[in-house]
């Protein structure tokens, strides 16, 4: 035990603008991206069965023990990769309208559904949340501090009067994320360039015919 | 090969209206609801990797030979399952209105994704779609499928004149059930009595302030 910090928030590690770790070779914050990459691959290449703690300490040559220290379990190993890998984030957008956040907002939620080498890996990822009772409650974890960072988003279209104030953010992100999720991963179709214009349209004026909405 | 008929079909098999087998104990349409349902749970027991057909057939009481003769791969038959298992399907509504029927159709959903023991293989049964590029083609065949029962819905909407005639029904599909599988299967929080009511709210009229919209 060389590394006296406790693994509060692992993943917050490797942000970079943390404190050196004494050794430089610990599983602390500055090997943390490392790991996560390691773990993020292996799930793409074996699936979640597949993956393995060794088989990450390999990979990313960090020594097993010290994974275990941080992530007790490949379940929270995972979550602590969907939630801290640089790989799947994509910037939170501030184009000035709400109509424009969300369209930039699925476009890069499709973009990272899509665009290889990373969509194999967020596919996986996110897949691997059905498999086990302990990585679903990470899923959680991971998509509570996605809508988080989402809230601004709203937050300015209520100050702008784009939205009302008791717009639910959670309903329409699910309605946003959920219909990147089906078009690409269930229904295996290419989503049209216009797939995100077209969706954020329903989502801010309606399906209904003007005489009945 | 007792059994003349090609599996041209095989996810009508069992329907209980074809012609009897010859048999009556060959894998063909009298079991395959009984082989579709041990593929669903073996797959919720054991996840992708610990389904194979000769647990298929072990637990279905059908021979092996019999089981590879009408799907020749795992992902063949679990996307037959995926199609043709009665405990996935829900009814196709007609409640009279747009919004009772997708009302419905959302309520239907997120039934089949919480109400146990249904649940745990829907979600594994979807799941299992990141698994492997086979398995997302016979997804991508399920939700084509599925999206042909569902027009019905929207052609009455526009001719109830409640939907325009150039609506795209995949679109709001996706709006929908995508919904229901962030909300319940990623998100991992309860879902509220009035979520359909509030979801299909948003899909109809929109959720942008009037003054915007």
């Amino acid at each position: 035990m060389n590394d006296e910090r406790h693994p509060a928030e692992p993943t917050d590690a490797g942000g970079g603008t943390g404190a050196a770790t004494g050794s430089g070779s610990g599983g602390g914050p500055r090997k943390a991206q490392a790991i996560f990459d390691a773990t993020l691959d292996l799930l793409a290449d074996k699936g979640y069965e597949g993956l393995t703690i060794e088989g990450v300490a390999e990979r990313s040559g960090v020594n097993k023990t010290t994974i275990y220290r941080w992530w007790p379990s490949k379940g929270a190993l995972l979550g602590a990769a969907l939630a801290g890998a640089r790989r799947l984030e994509f910037p939170m957008p501030d184009t000035g309208s709400l109509r424009g956040d969300l369209e930039a907002l699925l476009d890069g939620m499709v973009s990272l559904l899509t665009t290889p080498p990373t969509a194999d890996i967020a596919v996986a990822a996110l897949g691997a949340v059905t498999h086990s009772a302990e990585l679903a409650e990470h899923a959680g974890a991971f998509f509570a501090g996605r809508l988080a960072r989402e809230r601004p988003v709203f937050e300015r279209a209520v100050a702008r009067g784009e939205l009302a104030a008791d717009a639910d953010p959670m309903l329409l992100m699910d309605l946003l994320a959920g219909a990147a999720w089906l078009r690409v991963v269930f229904r295996q179709v290419p989503v049209e360039p216009d797939f995100a214009r077209r969706t954020v349209a329903v989502i801010l004026a309606g399906a209904a015919s003007r005489a009945d909405g």
